[in-house]
């Protein structure tokens, strides 16, 4: 659900990405009272976040505008996540759940990726999507299929997922995810593209190539 | 289980309500493995479902068709609830996550309820929509909010809320609630409409009427 | 387990419902330490609370004293709660239970009401009370009993129940909760006593009556 | 909470403490559904209980009866607990909370023990008790209180704590535990009375006195 | 911690693969008794196992035996992983963790992988690791450490991870995982090792190569 | 914390308990995260610890030394452990699991203990250890095994157990728990070694001896 190329070099799409990496998890611990709107100002750091005074909430703690609003998808891998997490949503914190909205080019590709710490389901509001997940070892088996407009897919929590765009149009799907901060762990990023670079000789074992090909995987994330 | 209902009084109410019972909790307990989709045809319950054989698990256990269809809502409230939860697809068993489509004819109303398991959230795809909820005792506040396309709102797991189209024309919402099965207690149901009924005393006291205006009341349901 | 007509008018019963609604949930966080006794001098709110230093923390932090104290049930619905939850005694904070103690006057009702984050289990110390707790839609069944002195009956987690004096003299209960800070809500005040009000029309629609008998109702809370 | 000294010699006794060790945990996962009640006649065994189908529950699957009438303390230490967990009351599977009610005679004592699964909170309805729980190490700090009728006390999940009488009269107190099944661990018998015996030189390191003293306390257990 | 490139050759491997994905997480749902044994005869799945009957419980339901065993690491990779959970302890289920043996050859490498429901603690017995992981987007930042023995490092959940020999010697590490069940992700093999495997192009979008560098990649998985 | 213990009475078996008293819960609530490392430095208590700033998070932050030195054993019991936990590693804190190591001289015993907040799975590095648990009441079944070098064996969260060196030489475990703080209490010190004392008439009616004997205990612990 996470654009790649063009991470390094498309500030927008960092901000997406950042966003992004703010969404929620089936087991997010239990809320304690009616609602814990995160406090974007405090300094104070804990699992989750903080509250603001109660008195001060106000229906806009619940509230975001603008997932009508095509992404834009001029990038490498011709997709865009548009995330409401708890970041844009002060309202989810404690609440174990969070949306997102995916906007597809022709044959635009979610690349593979995983959310640490949520389960998702999407469903198509426009377009064609091939989507599909791979189940741990030994297995690996690939669980596929093609969507059409209003077809729901679920992706188990923790698991390698793609979702591409195998139509003619642009696709829309509009994602929900079971944490208020899911995470997404972009596997060629994480993999490739990492700060600072995991040393190519262990990608090179790793993929079975020549650390040659894992320099040129590293050049281009 | 929803069929039963629809028979009972008011076919089109009852399937948005049994619809709306079908949705998910963040606390729903983690899962142990990969997946545990739900097997249909066991005959021991627990809490959840059992699973069905991995090894028989395939793509249409995480599938599910026709969330772009609109519901009929020619009926006493002029809204209809279209879930996908544990109870239509299996896949979603141990993952603590559903979605509904949500199809309101103007000025059509969801009535108040409450999700005694799920936190929801709530986009519109169509239309105009006034939204609320009510927190607990002893502050009652009502917090709501005239919402647009494209627009997002939380309601808080356990609370009473409510969704009415205030456009001219149709409306469309999808929701996402955090749980498999997060069910749903609508209030003018379970107040008046239960089976068998609350003594009437009982509710003239809670109400503040006489005995006659409640026997008003549970004839309509 | 909640006055609910005086509401508007009976400081002390706001007061006990501010309390009230301070109780707690069997899917609570685990406790990560010995204990974390509530700060009610902190300036930081997390969800639940955060702890005083624990070398602080005496016998007096698990402590609480009056519960054999009969509550006044001088009001519109003749029962009051005595709530004993982690506003009473902080050392409850992240230990996941509460309790509270409800008088009956003869014919006394604790009306209808849920508690969104909490199982309660009721124990009759004097008296004869009829219980009764509705299922979620689309059965709405309500299941309900008569109980006598030393009789226990449970309440599951978010449902709608109540509990009426059935007997000539006074009634006696003491509850316990699931949760540190269950709430309450009383559906007649949130649905009719809400601030600001829900709309008249929604309210109308819901229950299938005219705005008057709405304004009616609402002129009551 | 729980008799130790007869537990070898009273068969009724015996019964209660079976029943005892079922009661419930503040981290006990949460419903997935309105109720789960426990079905007596499985043979399939889960984390919990396998539920009876909701089609055949009724009111008595959510009710006991007879905690007014007084334990029998004519035993060696005086005291007597009557249960109300999961074991009585099949309804409260899944539901994470459970009561009791602790007979003492003058002077009897509920011994040493913990709860491996719960938080307990005590109410006293009659007499005087002392009572107190021990920290965790290594500060092993005692922190204990004597309470009068009406007064609460909690006990910290998994801490070692007692009540005893200190008053003339009988006393009685209730008390409810943050999980269906806590489980009891009374330390004397775990220690001193286990089935078969914990080799006596490992009890003489571990309490610093001759085999001699510990054979001698194995042989009241 | 898995061993990736003789997946597809080597039986024994796939054994302890098999083993392997069988290992715990963080939040597991809490024990609602003191043990509930993994019944390996039984057909009924759930989420996680069912029990046996505790009548029939032994010592060697919660034993294993032979973790002094240095595995066999003549494969592609030189590193060997022996897993202890849940499927070689039953005594493991509803426990919340378990461990695993992992044996380095000489530059041996234990390639990226993710745990979707664990955290990973590992101690070095023998030795000298470079370990790392990767945080999620947008910073995929690298966090490394060289550790020699007796070192101990943190592998937070979800994250994908790696460790590689870098001494002259064999290595070896002991590890523990919050969960009976953690699974493994194996990076190299669900990317390019999947059962169907995952279309060429998707992969050679997401990796920026052409599809006959990915032909090439999935013909070593 | 645990110097001052050391300076109380026996240096070295309170030091062996005060280390055994940070390890971690299987059901410690999931992370919202990818980690949130415990700030030393912040007066801001929560259940668990408040974080630290990521941006200022290091491998140093994830990681022990110094597991591979043997402890001191020369004290009462002749065992040492050796913990590393939230308190040694502050990344730990919202992962759910920790680690210790144990040495015993031979015929060095780890006293009879429990872990109210974690499940302890123990591995054999050097030597023969007896070990065992109890289980609840009313069975109070002893559950007990010789293990060898290589054997793993599981003691299930809260119960008793114990482990001692039955070989000629010096002994050595690594065990891991299920908790960031799983704490501890060393059922000798928390009964005779509380402080301030419980009361010795308490004592004596417990264990069934008169109160010199309870004095004669006290004065050891």
């Amino acid at each position: 659900m996470y654009i790649i190329i063009n991470l390094k070099f498309d500030l927008l799409f960092f901000a997406f990405l950042a966003v992004t990496s703010s969404i929620a998890l089936a087991s997010d611990p239990s809320s304690l009272q009616d609602f814990c709107v995160a406090d974007a100002t405090s300094s104070v750091l804990v699992n989750g976040r903080v509250c603001k005074d109660p008195k001060l909430v106000e229906a806009n703690d619940f509230f975001f505008s603008g997932l009508h609003l095509a992404g834009n998808t001029s990038n490498a891998v011709g997709s865009r996540v548009t995330p409401v997490s708890v970041a844009q949503i002060g309202g989810l914190n404690t609440l174990g759940i969070s949306v997102a909205r995916i906007d597809f080019a022709p044959w635009g590709l979610n690349p593979l990726h995983t959310h640490p710490r949520a389960t998702e389901i999407l469903t198509v509001l426009e377009g064609s999507l091939k989507v599909g997940f791979v189940t741990s070892n030994p297995e690996n088996r690939l669980i596929s299929k093609v969507l059409q407009k209003g077809d729901v897919f679920v992706f188990p929590v923790g698991l390698v997922h793609f979702q591409q765009n195998v139509g003619h149009g642009n696709a829309v799907a509009i994602v929900a995810l079971s944490s208020q901060n899911p995470g997404v762990i972009a596997i060629a990023n994480a993999v490739f593209g990492s700060n600072p670079d995991i040393p190519a000789d262990i990608l090179a074992k790793a993929f079975q190539v020549d650390t040659n090909a894992i320099y040129g995987l590293q050049s281009k994330f």
